[in-house]
């Protein structure tokens, strides 16, 4: 067969050549963009010249601080296109953290949205080894700015040549993106995106059992580009003439609704913290959303309560999926057999629930205290995972050793398995309740309360326990109407019938809202924090 | 990200884990096997460390002389399993050209149906390199035969080590399968297929946008196993769980009806011909085959009308692809476009009887007489083709330098390409009728007689002409209630309003049958040759 390389320029230029009519819509700070992907095509051309001209080097890197837009969409398939690395960057994370992503990835430019400059102002000065600054703004005139040397993103791609090449003498293994975990503890972990990898996990998107991205929907991805390359989602969309919908730096629950309606979006993809907030809206206001055939949620384990109630009161097919930053992220989605097609109501909902069948070219294994486990829906253990969209390693870090032991990826998620292969995640390691010897999930736990009318979040996580080691404690957040109404009482007995008993939690704490993540994870080691807190004050 | 090679292996290693249950149901000479992929597995496990026992090493070939069946399946994944070599030969081809590719291939190994026995048998003391000759039969007694040594699939099976395997330290660019294609003149060409190409492939084969294969599928490829890997159905069926089903030695269109009512067939795939004699089947008998949702038609132009009879009267989804051996074969599929949905019902026939697009991972340009055509759908060229699952020689073969230059594949396709990027197949180039200068499509003609009522098959050829140097001349096959009762200036007529004049046959020449290839395409050098005969015979 020809050796010829997977490249992530050959995905943009299969979109330039077969599908130049169709559309990038891009909401922006002022305005909705619609593009065609010829335009986005020549754009990213005259982008890929200007970032020579700016003596981007092949290998090197190129960071974004932006939203989900056409501009940043042009970034992912320059930086690459021209041999460079694009390095994504969570620009909520904290500035000490900025500070260490951009230093450690030696970042030779940075391309940032005009509301994200003054945060880089601020920390400028400890960039030695950013060259230039490009700001991505809508407007004639740049805003002004402290950053030197500072360049309009439009005034750029004016002076780049239209013509510039994709980048084929290139090894497919080489690095294409890059983009950083944070860590539990200490500074935040790069991945490295190789163009194989971003290629393989394109075709794995298309897939007709997994996502099955096609010509004809319409995708938002509602993820943030600088989380897991937004799941991968714009380099496959434009591989296949999606049309892509891109939610820009506001993605409020009302917006996403108002162009799930206006653009027909047929597959949106997120964290369960966006379609929650999507949900509440979709009860309070009338929505068209019929053209939707999917919505893809991952990041965290997605509540049942929430799967039916997109499935059976909105009419959604809900496509619960899971990965991390160091799995591209697509690792499992979950969809049924053909030949669970006479399953109840409730035992579908509960295999939908789980986080589903590994997806084609991935391996994996499960390994508890006593090597594998059963397959039997029971036995806990750790996610082991390899294939070749799998990272190898922590960019120079000395934490790889942690997580990548003889060709494997240890995910930190504890898992089972049942007999159908079919994964579900009962909690990261370190949130496991260890109660006398024995695991208590907190995510079980969780799920189950969240199915409970008045519940709209709740969090379960250990608190230390002299007699038992650790105890399970659950923080809830209410919904408006409910606040003040409900009791501990009322919740625990809710869970008696589902769980063992030793499993039930000591305490029920209501709660405000649950700390996050920047990218809407529950934060429990700010909510153990707060439980200290909060038991100290009582005691 | 990790070094895992793409291998041949981990797709029958993922069906037998995740869809041990889902079953492979073959036709052999005497029954209907139903196996499970957990069965298949095993067997195949079995397999493979009986070809280590017959001293089958990495590397070298293992010939199959097979219809569609599980014994064969199972050779296709044992041989590139231990690193060796799957090489299916047509048996339909003259005894001298299998003796030329079994000798060229240096098989170690044949594995042999019972009725092809006393073919090899004749040939067996011309062939240096066979170890061993494997015979594949249900019968619990072997058939008498000549050959030596001599042993039964199933005994081998038997002795087989069920926990073998699969070889997972070979480099993906490694050779899994070869299969060798007619040439117009001489022997046969090799084309050897590497693990990573047809791991490759059967994601292309997965995408939503091609063939959409999925485990909710029942794939039934007719297309011999002996031909490019049956278009690589086998490989990726089993890697997402596709039920199987594999319709034998006897494949009468009568047999292909009855197995797609009883087995609820939702994909098929095959040449023309096949479809053509199930047209006549399914319009003379009454079967239910409305679980069909493909009909995966490449190998030769599918007639337009035939589409339409398809799509129109049996209410069953056209799936017209193009490839060749030389693209393990799938390179195009032709699926409209989401925006040509408000095409007319006659556009889009017009559309779909294209070859279609590009599938993605694949690089084409069509080359005419002044460098690429413009798209326009008029102007003709010859395809040419590259990607990681198109071939890069002819195994040891010095016609290699004529078809594989400067890194594309030349097609010996000639084609438009439209507005669209959807291409067009006008002919062979060795089939084009160069007349006056000009070129003369004789797919065109053919695929418009084709669409006449009285007309079953057409093949229009390139008589020699002094004055032009060229002319066509139709050779037609009428429908049997139509025989005697149609003349050639009726056909005449009912070409002329749809093509220039000087593109008209000179000719209609009323043949009983159209000789055909071993795969069912037309031989047009046989008809070249019958029309020298029918000339000389009038004049």
């Amino acid at each position: 067969m020809m050796n010829v390389p997977l490249t992530v320029g050959s995905l943009l230029e299969r979109a330039e050549r077969f599908f130049p009519k169709k559309q990038v819509i891009s909401r922006t700070h002022s305005r909705i963009h619609r593009l065609t992907y010829k335009e986005v095509g020549e754009r990213t051309r005259r982008l890929m010249s200007a970032l020579k001209t700016l003596g981007i080097r092949k290998g090197e890197r190129a960071g974004t601080l932006a939203w989900n837009h056409h501009r940043h969409l042009e970034v992912y398939f320059a930086a690459p296109g021209i041999g460079a690395v694009l390095h994504t960057i969570n620009m909520r994370l904290s500035p000490e953290h900025i500070i260490y992503i951009i230093n450690h990835a030696e970042d030779k430019v940075l391309f940032i949205d005009e509301d994200i400059v003054p945060l880089i102002e601020r920390i400028a000065d400890k960039l030695p080894t950013v060259k230039a600054y490009v700001i991505m703004t809508d407007q004639p005139e740049m805003p002004e700015t402290t950053l030197q040397p500072v360049y309009s993103y439009e005034q750029l791609l004016k002076a780049g040549n239209p013509d510039e090449q994709f980048i084929t003498d290139i090894g497919e293994n080489e690095p294409a993106g890059m983009c950083y975990t944070s860590a539990t503890t200490g500074n935040p972990k790069g991945v490295i995106y190789s163009h194989r990898g971003i290629v393989l996990h394109s075709y794995a998107l298309g897939l007709a059992d997994t996502a099955a991205l096609s010509e004809s929907d319409v995708a938002m991805a509602v993820v943030p580009m600088f989380h897991v390359n937004a799941w991968g989602v714009p380099f496959a969309a434009a591989w296949f003439g999606t049309t892509q919908v891109m939610p820009g730096p506001q993605f409020t629950p009302k917006l996403l609704a108002e162009f799930i309606e206006q653009e027909k979006v047929t597959i949106t993809a997120g964290v369960p913290t966006i379609w929650l907030g999507l949900m509440r809206e979709l009860e309070e206001a009338s929505y068209d959303i019929s053209s939707l055939r999917a919505v893809l949620c991952g990041g965290s384990a997605a509540p049942r309560g929430m799967i039916q109630t997109f499935e059976q009161k909105f009419n959604v097919p809900f496509l619960h999926a899971y990965g991390m930053t160091e799995t591209s992220p697509l690792a499992t989605v979950s969809r049924l057999k053909s030949y669970q097609s006479n399953l109840s109501e409730e035992e579908k909902l509960d295999q939908r629930a789980k986080q589903g069948l590994l997806v084609p070219g991935l391996e994996m294994k499960i390994v508890g205290a006593h090597g594998e486990v059963a397959w039997d829906g029971k036995e806990m253990g750790e996610l082991l995972i390899r294939g070749p969209w799998i990272a190898n390693e922590y960019y120079k870090d000395e934490r790889t050793n942690e997580a990548f032991k003889d060709g494997w990826l240890y995910t930190g998620d504890v898992a089972t398995v049942d007999e159908e292969g079919v994964i579900k995640l009962v909690d990261r390691t370190k949130d496991l309740i260890k109660s006398g010897g024995e695991w208590i999930s907190s995510v079980d736990l969780e799920n189950a309360l969240m199915a409970h009318e008045a519940v709209f979040e709740a969090s379960v996580v250990a608190v230390p326990d002299a007699e038992w080691q650790e105890r399970p404690v659950a923080c809830v957040v209410l919904k408006d109407h409910f606040k003040g109404q409900v009791e501990k009482e009322e919740l625990l007995q809710f869970l008696a019938p589902q769980f063992a008993k030793w499993w039930l939690p000591d305490d029920v704490v209501f709660i405000e809202e649950i700390p996050k993540t920047s990218v809407g994870k529950f934060l429990k080691r700010a909510l153990r924090e707060q439980l200290k807190g909060h038991y100290a004050e009582k005691n």
